[in-house]
């Protein structure tokens, strides 16, 4: 029996190819997570067990994934950034977004019992859905992380006073919501501090900033590490040349510890003292103390 | 610290949706299972452990998004496909697909210990790609169909031949793959027949046949009900009532048992005994024994 | 010097194919044809010089594009249909599309003249911009095309009664768009009637209907010619076959007289006794008188 | 007759937003040039007429467009550069590329006999096909230019020593073409001068360099202009600002005097010297003498 006669079918894939030379990040979301962490009595405003499995499945997802070089996570959300010069499975779209939903789902479930030791999973379990962005320019993946950063700081403060309302105010969920509904960042400190004694620069800055995930390597001097030229017009042998390179890069970068921080990502000095992140080139390996 | 300044990154996700009124098939592969079987020490041709897994894990799949009315498997992958008529995330490709995966792996990874009781799975974990493909008829969307289960023929009665000379006949993989080579499904028959005693038309349905999920209701004789017409050209009010027909619907298809066959589904037979499928519309609740 | 150093930018372009078995509708529209048909003071509300150019040019794309079967043309727009099996320019949207607009543009401004022997075009001249749509179904092509119909009619009776207020009941264009302002058709048809004497069914009906541009064979009595079959599943032998027959109907079809009508399109009637439309076979050619 | 009943059928068209923040070439290739240079019996290797007309027609699809910042031609194709920061069309592809097609098919056309005062156009009539690519830097825009520009140096030399083997030479074109085989570009150049006495720097340079169009202002001294700071993240008053601004330049580049130039774009100085290309700032605009 050939199957010749079905093969045709074949030709309705259409291709789904990113544009070359563009970074992109790979966004993913926990699907009804708010259902989810009432389910498993999540504490409020933060997880702290939620946060750290999230993170250990990021972790995961960037030790099988080489060419992911930086994530990002707050609450219930990853962003997963491949560098512009990426080729992985040729830049197809679907291929990239659903290797990473699919490794960071199964590390989620399979390291779940590690965070919540009492809790185990049952159905519905936890999923994700994810979807790939393209950025041009340096300039445009470094607002898209500034974007989420300070989304999660907006979120983290908010969170914070809503529930301190609640959990040690004695208010109900309506008249927290009434009695922030208009009110800026100071107002929300003011309320932390004159009412709860919560010095809000003092929580945990997990909570804060979100969770930073890369290869650790030596920290340089702003200044003395020269950016990258634009490497797209190279002589044949110089590609020729990049690809040893690019070989010894990736052990490099395999052996290089992955690590996660909490840090300030908006203003420059983070991507300056770190010049490997956009570069694509691995650093220095820090010495074990 | 307002976050306008940084959303105009929003603008650089790309809408995918999918064209109204075509079958969607999402189709998911086993990423590397070829290094996991091997891991595993599936048994071969078939791993009777693994295939289970995959259906069961499909079955979840089904049963959470009741959008998908057939699923179909082979080996490591699994088609799942929503009707044409599915507005489920506004038919976002990236939506659809990933949602698919996610829930997919998170059930793969956490019923794997009901399959394989003595294997603790440690990483890296299983994991799956998938992508999302429109056919605009019946007529495509089964030849889909039909070529996969083609397909899940031809490589099983490969498999099996090719697995009965080294198991069976003592040969080595390369001997096995050249006494195979260019050889005709009669010629593999007969050396299952003639030299190990196989009867390949004895060998199970599952493998041979693949594994269809659905919901199951009553088996109807053949042409006596009538198939839907085209309905794209409702009037609004025709739409409103079919909204309470929709939620009527859904609720008769929740109810409804998810059950795997290992049947043809090549021939007309199998569409038109189950007019349901096509239909959209859930079919009559067999009765209990 | 090799140019091999930057044909890597070739990269860059990205596939636009549209997917097999749709029906590919592109339709144009004149750009900025409000102040172009004031410029050469167009007749109001119908011009009937304007639409015979559109016409003759319309013509004129589908005797260069033998794989157009219909098209459909209202005032400054233009819709030509390309059957579901077309397989021309590997069905590249931009490619489809560019050609037909700019095949339109070359005879518009070429036979402009031919229209319009007093006005000669001056800078800046007409164009019209362009967009490939698929359709899934007959009936969604169907309803496409009783849509543009159906906007011809609510259109033209609208401005034969507004330009009626205008040039024979002295109003000005603010007074006699008040006067309509949510009026329905059968107020419109009296105040045509009893004010100024028109009977709306008695207009041209190329002014009521549009313009309906194919090629011509013999009518046929509904019900005596089979509708096609969806043929996408065509064994190897069949395809060759029909390669032949394909041969075969492109010539009979570059011998058919094309020809405009301005009939309801929108009733079963006109597709029945016009099978070749939607089966893409050439019908008899009807003979000479 | 309310045509709400087949509105349904505008959601098929699907949206195609060029990305954010990248260079939109638009290059547009005559259809069938080959068959149409001969019908017109264009002078050989280079028609002087056609490339003024084609240059003709580019530079009014830059004067309707002033988007539009550079723009490229060689033999019977045109590529035509908007800027990064371009909106025009809410970036919407099948717009931005059918309008340039649009209208340097009209300007094509109209223009013809301006050039062709003794041939007059009959059909089939000249048509142009394009599409749009997207490039994320400037260093991939100018490789792009720079690729077009070296094969139009590499066509012109292999044309100049064909036509010139067969015209002085007396050659047929098929031993003309067996001669060529394999030659580098020094073997060309010496064919021209040892056999024919033709020194190919001196040919024209529109035909070695090709045409470039833009809007001409004061070249200035390299280095002395600061090249623009990515300006994607600007707050909503700058945004604001730079819409005035923006207005102020729209005027000055409709000011502005077009001119076609046939100079080396390869190197940095043809960029250096007119800064306002890639910024998209208006220069100075020269004095006139």
């Amino acid at each position: 029996m050939a199957n010749s006669k079905y093969e045709y079918v074949k030709a309705f894939e259409q291709p789904d190819l990113l544009l070359p030379n563009t970074w992109i990040v790979v966004r993913i979301d926990g699907r009804g997570f708010h259902k989810f962490s009432d389910k498993y009595t999540f504490e409020k405003p933060n997880d702290r067990r939620a946060l750290d499995l999230m993170n250990a499945a990021a972790m995961k997802v960037m030790s099988e994934l080489p060419d992911i070089f930086i994530a990002y996570g707050i609450s219930d959300e990853y962003s997963f950034v491949f560098h512009k010069s990426c080729t992985l499975f040729e830049r197809r779209s679907s291929k990239l977004v659903t290797t990473i939903v699919s490794t960071f789902t199964a590390y989620y479930v399979h390291l779940w019992s590690n965070f919540f030791p009492d809790l185990p999973l049952t159905a519905p379990l936890p999923s994700f859905d994810g979807r790939a962005v393209q950025y041009p320019s340096v300039q445009n993946l470094r607002d898209y992380m500034s974007w989420r950063q300070v989304d999660c700081h907006i979120n983290n403060l908010y969170n914070t006073t809503f529930w301190a309302l609640i959990q040690n105010g004695g208010m109900d969920a309506k008249t927290a919501e009434k009695e922030l509904a208009g009110s800026l960042a100071a107002d929300k400190n003011e309320i932390l501090f004159s009412r709860f004694k919560i010095n809000y620069n003092n929580e945990p800055e997990m909570y804060k900033k979100g969770s930073i995930v890369f290869r650790d390597y030596e920290l340089v001097e702003p200044g003395t590490v020269e950016l990258e030229d634009d490497e797209s017009a190279k002589t044949v042998e110089e590609a020729a040349l990049s690809k040893t390179q690019a070989e010894k890069d990736r052990k490099r970068k395999a052996k290089a510890r992955i690590t996660v921080q909490h840090v300030d990502m908006i203003k420059d000095e983070f991507w300056e003292r770190r010049p490997w992140l956009l570069s694509n080139k691995p650093g220095k390996v820090p010495k074990e103390i």
